[in-house]
């Protein structure tokens, strides 16, 4: 953990990755394809920075040092605890696979407690290198007050995917926001944008600044006023 | 008309202005709200340039003249015709209004033909200063050899709604397409990317380029080789 010295803990939403046409993963999740028919292209300005080289997860080649690598570096900042989705844990769908460990390997590039939201509760999930799984089922803003248990002070990533995004959105729980707009269009799947919750207005909540980079995609900064 | 001397005749959109979850225009279009729910906030970037404040029908105001006016300036360059859809002129649903003449007053800012889809045609509405509607029942190729027909050589811009453009997409029919990304969530409307016609893959037919405006809009520029 790297907690910083912010005034108050923030809850922050980094290098989430949306198509043109607003989603954050395709359709038709599997072990094979953790962004379904979006396959790679979502994530490969990401897999290119040296933050992400660095993770090691992602295969091989000369990392990218520019504003992507400025964006995405700034994700484990400050971070006491990430809240994720069950699917952006484990693939599957219904009753989980109680021998899954996540996709990171034994040693995750957290670093710190993750709070899974599954209606599946297990037990916690102790890995290498400071990291470990807590499964909880609870509304966003009970998961945000048991994982600011587990900060120490740090701020709270939010991890995703899109419907967990949307959920914390629309409970007014997310400080700052950080989407990535990658010119594509997968037509179906995960929508940041669309949902339930209805997001209309978010404009008139936050700071909304954006960078196109050479790579292609656009970054979206959403930040609000404490 | 401004033909210019391209080899061929291209097809263009200019100045299309949707919001994050892209959306074209809100719900509820009527005579007193042509944007429906979205009101004015889709065109203010538009509304502010010179280009737009000389059209003469957007209010007054001291006009901007950096990326959004060079951005917004190159509409009428070198076109000769537009196609517009039904619902760009007028805002009556089923039969039509005969008696309404466009939103434009008696001197468009068209000044060539501009041809209206639509299953309503009538005839041919004569304007001052060059512009005349031409009124027509077709599909987006016959609709483009229709109007090429008019264009004298000119390009043939695209003028919306979504529905048209994307109709015109999903044909493979459009050459260049300027969107401007307005950062507004509408929730509901007139999409630009959703739609049966499943633009999926659109990123391996252009070349896209993002450029943000210090306005807060992102502009995307969409172009193909030919």
């Amino acid at each position: 953990m790297d907690a910083g010295d912010h005034a108050a803990p923030r809850v922050r939403v980094h290098n989430f990755s949306v198509s043109l046409d607003g989603f954050g993963t395709g359709e038709g999740q599997s072990l094979e394809a953790p962004f379904g028919h979006a396959g790679h292209r979502l994530m490969e300005w990401a897999l290119a920075t040296r933050t992400f080289q660095e993770m090691g997860l992602h295969g091989k080649q000369r990392p990218t040092v520019g504003v992507d690598e400025a964006f995405a570096s700034r994700w484990n900042t400050g971070v006491g605890v990430e809240i994720m989705g069950r699917h952006k844990f484990e693939p599957t769908r219904g009753a989980p696979d109680e021998k899954w460990r996540g996709w990171w390997g034994e040693d995750p590039p957290f670093h710190t407690p993750v709070v899974v939201l599954t209606h599946h509760p297990r037990p916690v999930m102790e890995m290498d290198g400071g990291t470990s799984f807590h499964f909880l089922d609870a509304s966003p803003a009970e998961a945000l007050d048991y994982a600011r248990g587990l900060a120490e002070g740090g701020d709270v990533r939010l991890g995703g995917g899109a419907t967990t995004i949307r959920q914390f959105l629309a409970a007014d729980l997310v400080d700052e926001m950080h989407v990535v707009v990658v010119p594509i269009l997968l037509g179906r799947g995960e929508s940041l944008w669309a949902g339930p919750e209805g997001l209309e207005g978010l404009e008139e909540r936050f700071h909304i600044e954006s960078t196109p980079s050479p790579s292609g995609v656009t970054h979206l900064s959403f930040w609000r006023d404490r």
